[in-house]
């Protein structure tokens, strides 16, 4: 079969590899029908994050059940599954308490031993702990939507979530989303779905300031650092956001979320960290009674709730792929993410 | 009058100063009765806090009120009053939402300009919206007890309060306390109090772990740094701890909080960070997705409940001060909890 591999910065390929293949009772194969390129697959683009020479890359994917092994109940063959991120045994005390990515058995799509989501078909283990069905019959039309929920739905849902737990006015406050990449426009989304009446994006790409105006942003700050922070003041009172979103992971955007926090407030963040100190500065913190909350998102505990309302036509995040690429044009798809031509690249095999 | 002043490293003196006055019509002069050392004085003693030569000093006191400005309502003279460890003026977006410590016309006693808490006396800006009411006739023997509640018990519970916020069991979860100063000992009281059933106190020291065992904690850890980590998983059924609070305000401290902290978990902070990245390395946090929540206690908030059930007779911090001293013994005072032989001072005027 044929799938995506990564053999050094900017050395991405599509391959042959080993067919997937059940290895044990509880394990699916999974048909990939849809792929796609997350910005967290840039910094191993980039060469920030390490990656052996030629190991398999991709973590989000929607696709058909091949084949199950004996323990599996709840997919069948010729269900269409949705994967999140990362898969779980679904039982655990951490499974059970909805955070599926501190799964002792869990681990990441991509990682050494285990298959990439862009590919043409996927070992899932732990099948029924990690595939989430998709009712037959549902309309093609919603496959972009779906893929969404694999991580970048879920991901900025999680941002959302984290940033209104704990104290504050929640949803009748200032929601704040510093980043204008995928994930940010789907905090955007997800803020608006939990009910924010005041949603400020931060972004200064006006193709995508348009996509977060569409999912709720009731205001833009094209600014960046501390003109970003003193514009998010300036809309608040002079106070600041109650709930802000990082959704980047470098040091400068998780600096200008904690400062356009109001006292008192909380950052909900899940950019992927990479290098430094990430930006939190403790001193910036203490003072003001700012909370940091969030990590990698559960997918797995969100898909459900968010499939829901995909297929009742209330949430769709498809807006946030701007290029589609067939497996072949994977390289491609990366190539036009790093370099801000795409957004981000939905991958149909 | 006599207050306490500082002229450098481990150089407190107690020293004549101007007589405390009224500068205003929402200013208080409270003739202080009880004051107390606070751990965070220490850092200006060890000339690890900047203060200028000849400053003023000290943050808790109980008194009572000598004179009120025109527009002052609440309290008169007379009054016995618990100050907390920053004045508010009250009326302000941060006080009326219960975080005093972030109104803009707040401050720290003994900042340049105001008077410290370990003196005769203290002009109190906007009294009515500083100072709460003892109510006449309380009994004398409850003084230590008010006067936790200017800072160290507030702290304790600001910790607790922070740590138990978002997702989580609660108070059904475990509770470890990192710190066996006064404030952690406060915090495991306070913990007890919200209904902890299972609290794990992080100390070495015997005379303080007692205190700790009587304030409620149902399991002693004496370990530091990895070793205490591993023993607050040895009792968590490998998981760590639920809600965890840090009360010291050390790089080592905070690691250990975090580490010690179970995936989906929340670090309560309270302890004054001083120096370097303050122990918060967020690829620590990002993939355990543990929160950090915190920061100085708004003790005005909370004194109100506290003092309720100070009076019902049913909390009781006074233990935590282990040595008394007459205003004149206050530089012995700050020499005693330097060296470890004072848990926290009384300074009874």
């Amino acid at each position: 079969m044929r799938a995506t591999t990564i053999h050094g910065p900017f050395d991405i390929r599509v391959t042959d590899v080993p067919d997937a293949a059940l290895h044990g009772p509880t394990d699916a194969v999974v048909r990939v029908t849809h792929a796609c390129v997350c910005g967290s697959d840039l910094w191993a683009y980039r060469g920030v994050a390490a990656r052996q020479e030629g190991q398999r890359i991709g973590h989000e994917f929607v696709g058909v059940v091949d084949a199950v092994g004996a323990d599996v109940v709840t997919v069948r063959p010729g269900d269409t599954v949705i994967a999140p991120f990362v898969w779980s045994d679904g039982v655990c005390e951490f499974c059970r308490a909805g955070l599926h990515t501190s799964c002792p058995h869990g681990g990441f799509w991509g990682t050494p031993g285990s298959d990439g989501g862009q590919g043409e078909a996927v070992r899932v283990p732990f099948a029924d702990g990690t595939l989430v069905k998709v009712p037959a019959g549902t309309d093609p039309a919603l496959t972009p939507a779906l893929l969404s929920l694999s991580d970048v739905m879920s991901t900025g849902h999680h941002a959302v979530v984290s940033a209104l737990a704990g104290p504050g006015p929640g949803p009748h406050g200032w929601v704040a989303v510093v980043g204008d990449g995928a994930v940010g426009l789907c905090a955007v989304l997800a803020a608006r779905r939990l009910g924010a009446r005041n949603i400020i994006a931060l972004g200064r790409h006006v193709e995508r300031t348009l996509i977060a105006s569409k999912f709720g942003a009731t205001h833009i700050v094209p600014e960046r650092g501390e003109d970003a922070v003193a514009a998010v003041r300036e809309l608040t009172g002079g106070l600041g956001a109650h709930h802000v979103i990082e959704a980047v992971g470098t040091e400068e955007s998780m600096r200008t979320a904690i400062a356009a926090t109001r006292d008192g407030g909380t950052v909900g963040y899940v950019g992927v960290p990479h290098g430094g100190s990430a930006g939190v500065t403790i001193s910036d913190m203490f003072n003001r009674n700012v909370a940091l909350r969030g990590g990698v998102a559960p997918a797995r505990a969100y898909i459900g709730e968010l499939l829901t309302d995909v297929l009742a036509g209330t949430l769709d995040p498809s807006a946030v792929f701007d290029l589609t690429v067939p497996l072949s044009g994977t390289p491609d798809g990366y190539a036009a993410m790093h370099s801000r031509r795409a957004l981000k690249v939905l991958i149909e095999m």
